[in-house]
C-alpha cells in the first residue's frame, strides 16, 4: 500500500520522514503525480496542485496536514473520498499558546512597553485587570473551545460564537447572525479562529470592523486574526487601524501569504506580524495521528474528523 | 480614629481617594508626620521616609501597599507592631499575567518575531512544544502558587522552589539549598518571584547564574525577573545574556529604579525592560482589603497575612 505526500508552500522532507518514522511498512511517495496510480490508497496533502489526487483509481481518503482543508477544497478536480482533517493535542495547544499570549500581550500593553524601552522611559502605564476585558472568539472548533477555557483560566469573561448553538462550561456561547452582531458589539478582544468557506470568505470587512465597540477599557478594540487569511481584507484592517475603529493587532494570517513586503502592515505601529506560525504543525507530533487513523481504517473502523464539504469544514 | 498613609516614589492621590471610599467614616492623614500623633491607630505605607513611623504612641498595625514589604523593615526606627502584607486576588492575578505573558512570549519567540517584522522578513522558526520546556518559578507565596498552577495549566512542565518544604498538585516542589542547585540546573525558563529579604539580597549574581543549564530546547535559559531589584546584580545578568549563558531575559525590577537611562539593559536585543509594573496595585481594588482588615482587627479580630520580622516575608 501506498500513501502520496503531496504539499506545495514548504520543503516536505520532515513530513516524509516523519510519516515514514510512524508508519515504517508503507511506501511514501512524494510527488504531484499526473498518471494513474493503482497502488496509491491514502493522500496525505498541504495545497495540494490542482488534479493530483484525480487520477488514483483506488484512492479512499485525504489527510490534511493542518486544522484547515479549504487548501484541499479548493482544487475542482477532487475525487468523492472523505476528507479528514487533523485534530492533534499538539496543534490545538500550540494555537491557545498563540492566543493567550496575544491577548495578554495586548491587555499588558506589550506594544507601548516596547515602545518605552526603545525611547528607554520609565513609565508605569495603568491597565484594567482581565476580569474587566472581554475577550469574543469567533470559531468553537476544538482549537476555539481550547483557547477560550484558557482564557477563562487567566482570569478574562469569554464568549464565543459559531454558526450552529454550543453549549461550553464558563464560556457565553453565540450563534447565527444575531449571535454574530452580538459577539462584534460587546467584544474589548475580539479573537478570529474561523474556517475558510464560502460564508467566512472575506468577511472581516469594512462593514465588519464598523460593527465592533466603540470603547473598550483599553481604548477601542483589539483583533487577533490567526484564522486563514481568505477571512480578511487587508486593507480593511489598515483602515480601521488608522481611523481609530481598532487599536491595535495580531496578525498571523494574510491575504497574501508571504505578506508583500511592500505591506503597510509591516510597519505599523500597532500591529503585530507573524508568519502563518500561530499553530505550526509538528510533523513528529502529527503524522503518527495520521497513520493510526489509516491503520484503523484499514480494519474497517470509520473515520474520525471528517470534513463535511457542504459547509466546507 | 486616623489611618496614616505615606508613600513615597509616587503620587498617593489615587490610594488617599480609594481609602476614603472604602472607610468613609475614618480620617485618613497624608504625611511623612515627625511630631508624635495619639490619634494615629493604623498606617498604610509604601516605602515610608524613615522615622515616620517611630512617634506614633497608639499605632496598632502597619499595612504594606504591595505584597513585599522589604520597603517597610528598612526603616531602623520601625516600631514593635504587627506588619501586614497585602494579598489580593487581584495583585496575585496580575503577576500570573505578567508571568504567563513572558514566559509565552520567549516560548514564542516574541523577540525574534519582531525582529523579522522589522526587517520584513517571513520565515517561520521552529519552537519546541510547552510540554518540552520546564519552567521553574523561585518563591512559592501566594504569587508563585498562582502563577504555577496558570504555566501548568497551558501545558508547561513546572516546578518550584521555597525556602521551607510545600506541596502543591502537579508541580514539582523542591526546597532549600539542594532543591535550589537542583531547580536552576533544570530549569528552562526561570521565574524569579522571591522576598527581599537579608538570605536573598543579591543572590542572583554571577555564581548564581553560572549554575543554569548549559543547553535546553529554546537555545540557553531564559530569565523571568519580577521579584525585587535587590535580589539581582544588573551587571552579572548583563554579562551571563553576553557570554551566551542565558538567552533572554524579561526584568520588572532592577538595582536601581527608575533604571537608570545610561543602563545596557535598556537597549539589549534580549532583554524586555517594564518599569516595575508587573503587579502594579490598584487602589479601588485593594484599598478595600486594608479597610476590612482594619475593621476586623477594631472588632477584635486577629490580623492575616502577617510578616515574620525575623525572616523578612
Amino acid at each position: 500500500m501506498t500513501i502520496l505526500l503531496s504539499v506545495t508552500g514548504f520543503d516536505p522532507t520532515r513530513w516524509r520522514e516523519a510519516l515514514l518514522k510512524a508508519s515504517p511498512n508503507e511506501q511514501i511517495v512524494l510527488r504531484p503525480a499526473s498518471a494513474a496510480d493503482e497502488a496509491i490508497r491514502y493522500a496525505v496533502v498541504w495545497k495540494q496542485p490542482p488534479g493530483v489526487l484525480a487520477n488514483l483509481p483506488n484512492l479512499q481518503a485525504i489527510f490534511s496536514l493542518g486544522a484547515g482543508v479549504d487548501h484541499i477544497l479548493a482544487d475542482r478536480t477532487l475525487p468523492d473520498v472523505p476528507i479528514v482533517r487533523i485534530v492533534a493535542d499538539d496543534l490545538t495547544k500550540r494555537m491557545s499558546e498563540y492566543v493567550v499570549w496575544r491577548v495578554l500581550d495586548h491587555l499588558r500593553r506589550g506594544m507601548t512597553y516596547r515602545a518605552q524601552q526603545t525611547a528607554r522611559i520609565w513609565n508605569e502605564r495603568l491597565q484594567p485587570a482581565a476580569a474587566d476585558v472581554s475577550v469574543g472568539i469567533l470559531g468553537l472548533g476544538e482549537l476555539g473551545r481550547d483557547a477560550a477555557e484558557k482564557l477563562r483560566v487567566m482570569g478574562f469573561p469569554v464568549s464565543g460564537w459559531s454558526r450552529t448553538p454550543k453549549a461550553l462550561d464558563g464560556i457565553r456561547c453565540l450563534h447565527g447572525e444575531d449571535g454574530l452582531t452580538e459577539i462584534l458589539a460587546s467584544s474589548d478582544i475580539l479573537v478570529v479562529l474561523l474556517p475558510l468557506t464560502a460564508e467566512t470568505a472575506g468577511m472581516i470587512d469594512d462593514g465588519f470592523l464598523t460593527r465592533l465597540k466603540r470603547e473598550t477599557p483599553l481604548g477601542t478594540p483589539i483583533l487577533v486574526q490567526a484564522g486563514r487569511g481568505g477571512l480578511q481584507k487587508d486593507s480593511a484592517i489598515l483602515r480601521a487601524l488608522n481611523d481609530g475603529r481598532l487599536m491595535e493587532a495580531s496578525l498571523d494570517v494574510f491575504e497574501r501569504e508571504p505578506l508583500p513586503a511592500d505591506s503597510p502592515l509591516w510597519r505599523h505601529p500597532r500591529v503585530f506580524v507573524t508568519p502563518h506560525a500561530a499553530a505550526s504543525s509538528d510533523p513528529a507530533a502529527l503524522a503518527p495521528i495520521i497513520v493510526r487513523q489509516i491503520a484503523a481504517h484499514r480494519r474497517g473502523e470509520v473515520l474520525t474528523n471528517l470534513v463535511d464539504p457542504g459547509t466546507g469544514y
